[in-house]
């Protein structure tokens, strides 16, 4: 698979970097750190899974399934403890990155 | 600075750090891969501070100052080498957005 | 598990990734570096896989099983192109990184 | 430089890399959360930065010394907020080590 095949899935993945960054800044700013931890710690790993995810398609790796499987679950796991939080808009953005870099991690390792 | 002033730097290292991911892996295909050597080591030296200046920035980190202005260095170093390749399409590519990279950032840290 | 408990994997970890490296650098200077293409790409690849599963386990990740797999994946594969080099002093001294690493990881899973 | 000549410095890096690590998981876990909201980002930057310049001294990079000046800065400043939270064992001996680290760093770039 060329990169321009991998352009859908790097894209979602570079995007959800992003919100899941956003949200780990933003946690470490809230009121009720207390309830955050969880989602501090899931923010940085999902960050780095995606961003691991998105280097590892564009040097076409062979290695590129299991990655992508992998942050499809790291995803998922962020996106749920996001959901928990979603009276925090950057909880709620960050939610819906996650599940839509899960889905297009899922769909290209399919 | 919020993340939304760095949104324009962040999207040049994301594309930058791509296309020194693309340049890597295409320069690993070359039937003249022995001039392609420094290249090689500078795109993924390149990926690498690209893909930590984007993340630094997105976290708001305290460091986006000092992170950015290594991130052009890396940049320019990176475009240059891959200046003398032109000819092949990936490095022409790849320098461009170097110095595009190297631009924002320079600009980011003014 | 605690962080006392990753100690001995995460020492093989991080030897793991120096070699990688090393070769990853010696192989860009080899006279025969048109035989070294797959090596250069799995030692980023391996290095990169070990520097996260050492992060992984050091912050005491709920993923550090599923990325300990995928590093003894990579592992195995970068060992076994590097065993095929071995008259090359550093890929021998990656080989035997690679695999020891992928044992300690494989012991860390089960 | 040769990587040998690197090895003190790699070493130092490598051990506050998993010392910030770790101040970062037990942090998150502290009743006083609160008080640690720089202590936590200042942790995964300082583990980031010193995981980079471990790869990037063991790589050969042109960058070294740059990279390395940023990672003294960087274990300085998390050394710095450490110190404040040293009734807790993990922070007291992060900051040993962030000081540690950034004194290997200074004397490789001197």
């Amino acid at each position: 698979m060329s990169h321009e095949q991998y352009k859908n899935c790097i894209e979602e993945c570079l995007k959800c970097m992003q919100e899941c960054n956003h949200c780990f800044d933003a946690c470490l700013k809230e009121k009720d750190i207390d309830m955050m931890r969880d989602c501090i710690l899931l923010d940085r790993e999902c960050a780095t899974l995606c961003s691991l995810a998105a280097n590892t398609m564009s040097i076409n790796s062979p290695f590129v399934r299991e990655i992508c499987e992998l942050c499809a679950k790291v995803c998922e796991a962020c996106g749920n403890e996001c959901n928990k939080h979603n009276h925090h808009e950057h909880c709620k953005k960050c939610a819906e990155a996650c599940f839509a870099c899960a889905k297009a991690c899922r769909m290209m390792v399919a």
